[in-house]
């Protein structure tokens, strides 16, 4: 890689004036960094361009000059996938200043946005037109379209709407050669060879920069109701989700599951958390259902009906339903507080992991089971979205271990989890992709069609390696190499 | 391309033994021509791998020996897609030997498919687990599990369940190389760089060979009500969707368009015919209700109340329900002639097309009426999936046209409606894929950026072209180039 010069840097000065451009020292500390700390780097400049055009005359100047490209929206990845590298020899690319909504559609149900618009003003936006945007999560307020969209995110109301890429109906796009793909408008079918869209949600930026998106829209939310669930198993659980999708699949956006001994972690660290249950049990449920249909039943009555006709049928030790929104809002605070008190309780590795959803269950138990033998005095335990077969799987260390346990004994234990995952046909990135945080172990436990497949489209796009470099595929020999160039001999 | 030579021939006829190979042109005769006589080619041999493992050989060994193979299932590409080229020197891998249903988990709703299942023994087979693999399309006693994975397949249920792309939950595939990917495990979430499922889904065999399908099941159906319906503009029958999805969208599976001269030539050119309305109307809709929950109401009784309160609301001219399975089958059946009155009418030169739902009406009087000012003496009009934004836009020949008007004066007036198409953010190819019959088009008319990424992917993947060569992306110095080789200067 080159070395960035003066004169190349006043080049990308000149093309995006004072507002698209700076190397202070100061403007740019906060996206060398990502959120959590774990990763740090360096860049030559922090780019800001305005428009999709500024974006595809950026990406043709580096790419002549030989730069690097980190794109960046709210830096929230939790992979590193946003952080630039250690060399200083790369430029972080922001899209936050295009943060405009560039129409809504409430009939269509369609919203195009810019690739900056953060994901909470992109629910406020739409909310005024009587629509909302389905996808949420705990960044929301940072987050951007144009991440979301190149990570394929997640969050907990996937079970009804499914991730970004089920809502995400066309992209513009910039491709490392500076041509633009103009994917945006909204068809339902469209056969015209391989998939560009598909291909570049999830590609966390390595094959061209996103610079809007159509996304889609539902009928605003009337009523919800927030349930909370005491069961024997995850095997119980998910036995309950089966019988409540029966009876109300859609209306149903979240099912999250919560073992007793990460309840018990929030409500000793987590000031003002209590148990919604009275009694104890081995696993909880939080469910959420939601009515946007003025003529369907409220969702407090529909939610009542079906968790007593639950514990009728022997499907739960014990329910309750939220009162009011604060109580609503309590019961999901116990969920989303789940990292937080585990974090407060000492060294963890965290996995973001799935499994086929009818597996899930057998899984949980199985793989904590195998853990804590194999590391003694680990604590293994799972939760979160049951209903999509992924769960965050923390491994919490033994009560002496060193503060840096994480990053030492800490590796062995992920290994170890994610060969059991690879064991049960799943995937060692649910919803966080692959950043520069899962790159080795991606590389390790991939079958070889599988990888070769990733190094060939990153070389055919970005043959210099100069889209969002160290990120989802591992850069090196096979980064050149076509498949059937290393096809064995038959 | 290699000539193939008799040694060469005997290692793919010592490889897969007499069941699965031959050279007999007897029994190639039928695989060398597509189902509508419109593409002829030739074929060194017939394969027939028996599984997975022998189709990973016999890419392997024609990758040594640079032979090109055109995989084929049931042969039913509307675009030429499975037909071979005419040299002679490509081989046809047919995958119909393949076609064991590996495993059906009801409770999962996951069936797990060989490519060359018969999509009617899906239909079949699943249903005896009480449960609907719920695409169909007119071929689905030929069409095979991998021919409609590989080409997107869509249908006339796509309204409610989507195409092949939104059924598919993983596959297993052989790459140019000869490696084997399994992707069958069917993950909700999965996000570990870029999807190749979707990459392969709709790649027409240029990319690799679909060995087998995870696919999604659901219910089984307890009754179905399907109604005619008079309106007066595709205008109305749009609304009258909206006002249908919004009283009973998860039990509405068709919604077909139909102009009164199209529904003239079926009544005038197919026995036993007869129009379900007294009167006449300008255009007409088939709705299907489908029910498959006992808990539900009836169909029949839903879709009553609905075009009833449709009619108050003046969404229609008039409307009747059929009175039993035999009369759903006689509306059914006029929609599915339409193709074929058509053809006994004259030349006619076909658009498998979309636009973005909302602007369908505008585009199917605006495109018909331009055409027939256009090409004077012909007759534009467009039936099908208006709910899905795609027709099938079809112009008849003027009435002392030549036979061979399709492809002569035709070319120009096909030409005319996919600029038009294009000039409303639509798709020349919707549901039908790009195959060998559309390739020129679809080059003249992407624009750059997609046609190089398109280019970029099959060098990636197939650096010697030898995967059905001559469909979906077009040969030639492109295709050994990548992406930012191109790029312009900055």
């Amino acid at each position: 890689m080159t070395a960035i010069d003066l004169p190349s840097l006043t080049r990308f000065a000149d093309l995006l004036g004072p507002k698209g451009f700076t190397t202070d020292p100061d403007a740019m500390a906060p996206w060398l960094k990502d959120w959590r700390g774990r990763y740090e780097g360096a860049a030559a400049a922090l780019l800001s361009p305005a428009d999709a055009d500024q974006v595809a005359a950026v990406v043709r100047l580096a790419g002549a000059l030989g730069i690097a490209l980190v794109p960046q929206g709210g830096n929230t990845s939790m992979v590193g996938g946003a952080t630039p590298p250690a060399t200083g020899n790369a430029m972080i690319l922001s899209l936050r200043r295009m943060n405009a909504i560039r129409s809504i559609a409430a009939e269509d149900g369609v919203v195009v946005a810019e690739a900056g618009v953060i994901l909470a003003h992109l629910h406020d936006a739409v909310l005024e037109h009587g629509m909302r945007f389905p996808l949420t999560l705990g960044g929301k307020g940072s987050a951007t379209v144009g991440g979301l969209v190149s990570t394929n995110a997640g969050g907990t109301q996937v079970l009804r709407f499914g991730t970004m890429r089920a809502l995400t109906l066309g992209i513009e796009a910039v491709l490392p050669d500076g041509s633009r793909f103009d994917g945006l408008s909204p068809l339902k079918k469209d056969n015209r060879g391989y998939d560009l869209k598909h291909l570049l949600i999830g590609a966390e930026g390595t094959l061209g920069i996103i610079t809007a998106a159509s996304l889609k829209l539902v009928p605003a939310i009337l009523d919800r109701a927030v349930g909370w669930i005491g069961v024997e198993t995850p095997h119980q659980a998910l036995a309950l989700l089966r019988f409540m999708e029966a009876r109300a699949a859609d209306a149903q956006e979240g099912f999250e599951i919560v073992p007793a001994d990460s309840l018990a972690l929030v409500l000793k660290h987590i000031p003002g958390t209590r148990a919604p249950l009275q009694g104890t049990h081995p696993w909880h449920v939080l469910v959420e259902m939601v009515r946007s249909d003025a003529r369907a039943e409220a969702s407090g009555a529909v939610l009542e009906q079906i968790l007593g006709d639950a514990l009728t049928a022997g499907l739960c030790r014990d329910a309750t339903i939220a009162a009011s929104e604060a109580q609503a809002e309590a019961f999901w605070k116990l969920r989303d507080s789940l990292s937080e008190a585990e974090r407060a309780s000492g060294p963890a590795v965290q996995h973001d992991i799935s499994v086929p959803v009818s597996g899930m269950p057998d899984f949980m138990i199985s793989a904590a089971r195998d853990v804590e033998a194999r590391f003694v005095g680990t604590r293994a335990s799972a939760f979160g979205h049951l209903g999509d077969g992924n769960v965050h799987f923390h491994v919490r260390a033994p009560e002496d271990a060193a503060l840096d346990w994480a990053k030492t004994a800490g590796k062995a234990v992920s290994a170890y989890v994610h060969d059991l995952v690879v064991a049960a046909g799943g995937s060692i990135s649910a919803e966080h992709g692959i950043g520069q945080m899962k790159l080795e172990e991606n590389a390790r436990l991939s079958d070889p069609a599988r990888l070769m497949a990733l190094s060939a489209i990153k070389a055919a796009f970005d043959p210099k390696g100069l889209m969002n470099p160290g990120k989802l595929v591992l850069p090196g020999g096979l980064a050149q190499e076509s498949l059937a160039t290393r096809a064995p001999a038959p």
